[in-house]
């Protein structure tokens, strides 16, 4: 079968198979029996004929870079690595549409477009592949805008786990017309099919921008200050919580010097007097409410250090030798966000461990990253405890546990909690569309 | 069995028999066996174990304005009106949320939010129920703001066709946790479960808004000069196309004089700067695109005309005494809107009847009304043939035969070549959630 799979896909070897045994959370690792390398959706449906006759699970792979073990073959099988389509299909411009294959990465995507004047804006710091992204829902700092992948995604071309192939959209704006797949397998995991094309909705590049920051004494003020433009109406390109501590690490390991206080920090698009106006909005209303200052980024290099520190963040947390990190991922409703923020801050520090509390706090959606040593019990269970109660409270004041990391491993333990009986429907069609359970199998259920 | 219900609902007579046969479409109108008017979801409950017990198709019914029959109970059966579940359950300003019962009307719950400075932005035109807008994925004139229904909820409370109760989402303004049952349940029209309660985002009220609009010699033009502003970036709130003889026929319906030309309706909204900015800039590419003049609504009752009309344009084709109408809906890539325009104005005027084009052309999607004499089978044959050549030619264009309306049974037709494969996927999920094709028989598919 190996054989079979490498005179059609290509060579594989030792290092490949480890590569494809982890992403970049602290899952264990588990090896796949074999990766290939499909060039087109007819090798997709030649790999899924094969894995049937062999009964074996398949599992996309787009670059590794998911943070809850969506892409480990915990039940080995195929791994399917995306990185030979990642061909721009077409591109529309007068559509503000392209179509893409799933192994394209979001830098090599906007690299092309953004020559037109046309950006693609989901964000969510890796440079992902759009296929992973589409996986997991990803969203990211520009969400309070643009929203998240589901909301960009007007078209899916997807080999079911049967072969057949099956187009979820059209290239229109909107639709109506029968039951929203499109939708359905955005975030799926790779567990209801494997995405071939994906129809994405392009957005201009505005005109001007305003980055700045500014710091608070308190997380609970930021948070608040945070809530009250969201309120506003201001729509904000960007608005990210930055702790204290986080703030800190990422000094240290990028060698910047920002102020180690709780932040907020902001980006404004549209014409220059359309961002120009928004940013002095929130100007006053960060000052009224706390701010202990109003820092302009003054030059497109210091606005673009802002943003690669905001970018480093979480890889200057999960990159320290020797240590492992756990990391959550909710999502709340707005009134919540002080609370919560100041909830998982104080688990943290009464925890003694290391971590830091950060995201995009425009949508309720925010991390709690605690660094731990595996070899030590006290501090794994101590990091355990803290994403469990973050996790159980983010349900419990009406949120979800995860914003935009997806289930993985690590959320399918409060799938039951947060659906309830929405949880067997789930399960229900995951059955219907996938009945050998081929498809990214122990993965969301 | 029917005096079970009436003792369990309350009265019901012949005239509410007939209320519940029709819609704003011309299809047919068929009488249900019983209408019931649940007061809570217990109800509903109770109305689907009936209904299993003596096998009866199960109707939901909001306001009855829905324009491709969703309502009409063509297998007969029990048809559910909402209208005793109207209430706002929960009003979350802080959060931008709101719950309401299905049967509230979107006039009746932006009257209660609008004292707070918020907004439910969605804007079919018709004084619609959440529920039926939920049902059709309906959007209107706003959506090129704020997208459609399914943009705007998150999460329904819904009763399964087993009566199991289901919530498909949560308060938090996004999630990647499990399947996106939510996104699956908006636009099914009532065929996969019961929705009992919505959770809606809100809006601020824009400070400030412009309205203006503009005439030109063809719709070629107006498509064109349309197509222009999107592509600018520019974020117009409403941006509708109104054909010439749509125009002549909303003032002869309504006493309104607008110039009988082919038209271009705008709103921008936001700070005073930016949606006077955004107007400015229109204003500038529309002369530039062959606009003859550029006339701005100068008080506040100049620009609820323009809108009042707007919204009448339907009815005034549609409540020609004597006289039956067929719509279509079709929503297309934004680079094909000037062509489609161009093709169906001219089998309108080809045919000889009277018809209009308009629509919400910032989505791509717009509307044929053609009206004829039901008892002259010319006439007849040559409606259908209009809606069924634009229907054709919008999905071979790449897009959609329904943006808003939804498939109800006039588009049923085209399911097949607009989803392809897909709709075995649908039908299987069809077939899942509800064996017995108990919900809402004889739609869709």
């Amino acid at each position: 079968m190996i054989q079979k799979l490498r005179v059609l896909l290509g060579e594989e070897n030792a290092v490949q198979v480890y590569r494809h045994s982890r992403d970049e959370s602290s899952h264990l690792p588990v090896e796949p029996d074999v990766v290939v390398f499909p060039k087109n959706k007819d090798d997709i449906i030649s790999v899924l004929d094969i894995a049937k006759r062999n009964n074996l699970p398949v599992i996309p792979f787009g670059t590794g870079s998911g943070l809850d073990g969506h892409a480990i073959p915990i039940h080995k099988g195929i791994s399917v690595n995306f990185e030979r389509m990642n061909r721009i299909v077409s591109f529309n411009s007068e559509d503000l549409t392209v179509t893409v294959q799933p192994g394209i990465k979001r830098k090599q995507l906007n690299k092309a477009i953004n020559l037109h004047g046309l950006q693609f804006p989901v964000d969510p710091g890796a440079d992902a592949s759009i296929g992973g992204m589409v996986a997991t829902n990803a969203s990211g700092t520009t969400a309070v805008r643009y929203g998240s992948m589901r909301d960009q995604v007007l078209s899916l071309e997807v080999v079911m786990a049967d072969g057949t192939v099956v187009t979820t959209g059209s290239r229109a704006k909107k639709s109506s017309s029968g039951y929203n797949l499109n939708g359905l397998l955005v975030g799926s995991e790779g567990t209801l099919g494997i995405v071939t094309e994906v129809t994405l909705k392009l957005h201009g590049i505005p005109e001007h921008t305003v980055t700045a920051r500014c710091t608070f004494g308190t997380p609970k003020e930021c948070a608040e200050a945070a809530q009250t433009v969201l309120m506003s109406g201001i729509q904000v390109l960007r608005m990210e919580l930055v702790d204290e501590d986080s703030i800190r690490q990422v000094n240290l390991a990028g060698g910047h010097s920002f102020p180690e206080a709780h932040s907020l920090f902001f980006e404004f698009a549209g014409t220059k007097a359309s961002a120009e106006e928004d940013a002095a909005l929130t100007r006053e209303i960060v000052l009224e409410h706390g701010a202990e200052n109003w820092e302009r980024a003054n030059t497109t290099s210091e606005s673009n250090e802002l943003w690669r520190a905001r970018h480093e963040l979480s890889y200057s947390f999960r990159h320290i030798p020797g240590m492992s990190q756990s990391g959550g991922d909710v999502c709340v409703p707005i009134s919540q966000v002080a609370e919560m923020v100041v909830f998982a801050r104080a688990l943290i520090d009464e925890s003694g461990l290391l971590g830091g509390v950060f995201g995009h706090i425009g949508d309720g959606n925010f991390h709690t990253l605690v660094v731990y040593d595996s070899s030590d019990s006290r501090q794994t269970a101590a990091a355990e405890r803290i994403n469990d109660l973050v996790a159980r409270k983010a349900i419990d004041v009406g949120g979800t546990c995860t914003g935009e990391h997806g289930v993985g491993l690590g959320k399918m333990k409060y799938q039951e909690l947060e659906h309830g009986a929405a949880l067997s429907v789930m399960k229900s069609i995951k059955k219907l569309l996938d009945p050998d359970n081929r498809l990214n199998p122990g993965k969301i259920f």
